[in-house]
């Protein structure tokens, strides 16, 4: 860390959100070659980030369409620049202005149901703007929802939608979210091989039927990571390998080193008789996930860097309350209580960057060339701007 | 629900965060009487509402003292009015000159900490504005931080105040956070016995010192509606009954339909073969808190009413991915599809409502008099404004 972002961090109030602009680089560049490699577009997903600095730098290694988890982040991105984005939650009727006011911009926003009545409910809506593209989700895993290759269900979904004159069947899409529980890295390859194969029948169920299917979109980080086979696969979607985090450094995806987002903290009071640490991180500066509680390599609600980002193996928030993080040595020995003085600095890596990066509105950035910047976040649902 | 409140909800886009006037009120109210019966000063803690409106109907309701979790709604409240506040996180130098910048303006902000060297820190340094009060905080039944009546650093630490020219020892707090583990009503009971009991001794070992201790100042939501002797007490501190929750019912603080904020969500989508419904509100929405999970009624991620706010016995909130919540029923029965068809609205009622109202920069509020009003919520750490 240069003089310079160590002033920064020294003047900044804590709990602040960090992020190492090299590690993003790197992860970015990473996951851009990985898909190069199986020449498969990457749609990188912008629910971790948030960030349209982030989209940028991803825009910079080939990324030229996109994945939004919620259409505040679709107008916000749009409002910067970008297009063609898939939004990723079952459209509604009640949702689709909001998408068709972008479209008539030239966001180019693309929508996934799974449902015949989701279908029928927006093949019956006059839309005003160009033909809308939508994707059927198809269930791989029974993680989340989607329509399955045997059922008639997928066919009837899939005809309403290319009955209808408003509306374009672009493809299939799937989440591999079942490759989150995987032990090992041929547990993630299976997963993979399985989210693959499944949404390729999917799309040739359709075609089967002669309804053009274009696209196969699919991916999770994992996933996303490693495969056995992309065989019929069009597009692969992933985002939280942008930051990366402790549960997925505990699936193998990527090492503690490569964490990119972190929370700066300041341990507040000291508990001798409880062993413990309390720092002001808390349930919400750090967010309640607890994903990693079936993972071997159990961080609570996460583990350890001083200011430079050197991991700090034996120490663990191990609780938290609103405000309060709880941390005590991962082992049961005693706390060093005269290496973390009250009133000294740490960062955080969290369990799952995703939930804990929700909490800021702003990202205080060590950039490459040993600056600082701000980085906005765009969190929440309500219209942007 | 009035006709305009009907029209005011379906014009919100989902998730959106709602709160119900009157049960606040209702909640407000049943604690300012708790408090007056015992004759105790009740100190709200702000950290659930972090709003100024509700502030102002408890003060309506007689509060003239507060309690934050942050410096940043110790700022907000300030400048909308309110002084005497306790922040409750201990109190290390970085953070000191905010404090003392509104104590400047006449905010009166008491702080707190617990340990010898966190005392010294502070009296060390040159305070440019009026004495600053200090509590010391105990620990009374090991779940968060604190000094013990028996221990000398007790003494130590008060010591270090009491002899600080700048500083003012304002007395003792104790947050019994451990009765949120009760399983019936005598363990709050007890609880609470224990959270007084220990409090009033450490405030008697330092007055056996002869060193001032004005104060004892105690509480948490179940502690301060249930206990056998106030003695000693001289202020009740409690958050979350503002608002309740699922896990406050649970814990027989209060009923289902007492709780006051609700998350209104669209159902977005129908999976028949998991016997799922998906709605729009996730892990971001809802929040990743599982503390229900230790609890007989655990109601996952939350219940449901529907938009009136009638009570769905039957339906909880069983996962959640970052936008997507997973519902299913309760006894394990074929949901009711048709009675939920895809565009249908709910409310879930919150597992944690500080940890869910965190997601939302502002209130939807149903008001009293049948109207609708929005209300701001000050969330995160930074400087305000």
């Amino acid at each position: 860390m240069s003089p310079e972002q160590r002033a920064r961090l020294a003047s900044l109030d804590t709990p602040a959100l960090l992020l190492d602009e090299p590690r993003l680089v790197q992860n970015l560049t990473k996951m851009a070659k990985r898909a190069a490699a199986d020449g498969i577009p990457l749609r990188p997903h912008l629910k971790t980030a948030k960030s349209i600095d982030v989209a940028r730098l991803a825009a910079d290694l080939g990324a030229d369409r996109w994945t939004v988890s919620t259409l505040r982040e679709a107008e916000y991105f749009a409002a910067h620049g970008l297009s063609d984005m898939l939004y990723t939650l079952s459209i509604v009727q009640a949702k689709l202005e909001r998408v068709m006011a972008l479209n008539r911009t030239g966001a180019d926003v693309a929508v996934c149901l799974d449902t015949p009545e989701g279908a029928a409910a927006i093949a019956a809506m006059a839309l005003d703007g160009p033909p809308l593209r939508v994707f059927l989700e198809i269930d791989v895993d029974s993680h989340r929802t989607g329509l399955r290759p045997g059922e008639t269900r997928l066919i009837e979904t899939a005809e309403r939608i290319a009955a209808a004159p408003r509306l374009s069947l672009a493809g299939v899409m799937a989440h591999g979210g079942e490759s989150y529980a995987s032990r090992s890295r041929a547990d993630i390859e299976a997963m993979a091989e399985q989210e693959r194969s499944i949404a390729v029948a999917a799309a040739e169920a359709l075609r089967a039927e002669a309804i053009a299917c274009p696209l196969v979109s699919i991916g999770s980080t994992p996933t996303a990571c490693f495969s056995r086979s992309r065989e019929g696969v069009g597009e692969l979607r992933a985002g939280v390998y942008m930051f990366q985090d402790v549960f997925q450094a505990n699936l193998g995806v990527c090492t503690l080193d490569d964490i990119a987002a972190s929370v700066l903290t300041t341990v507040v009071s000291a508990a001798p008789h409880l062993n413990r640490l309390i720092i002001d991180a808390g349930g919400l500066a750090l967010s309640k996930d607890r994903s990693c509680a079936s993972q071997d390599n159990d961080c609570g609600y996460g583990f350890f860097t001083d200011e430079d980002g050197r991991w700090i193996e034996n120490l663990h928030v191990t609780g938290v309350s609103q405000e309060h993080g709880y941390v005590t040595t991962r082992d049961g020995t005693p706390l060093p209580f005269a290496d973390f003085p009250i009133g000294s600095r740490l960062r955080v890596l969290p369990n799952h960057a995703c939930m804990t990066a929700a909490a800021y509105d702003r990202y205080t950035v060590l950039t490459a060339d040993g600056g600082t910047d701000d980085w906005q976040r765009i969190n929440g649902w309500e219209p942007y701007p």
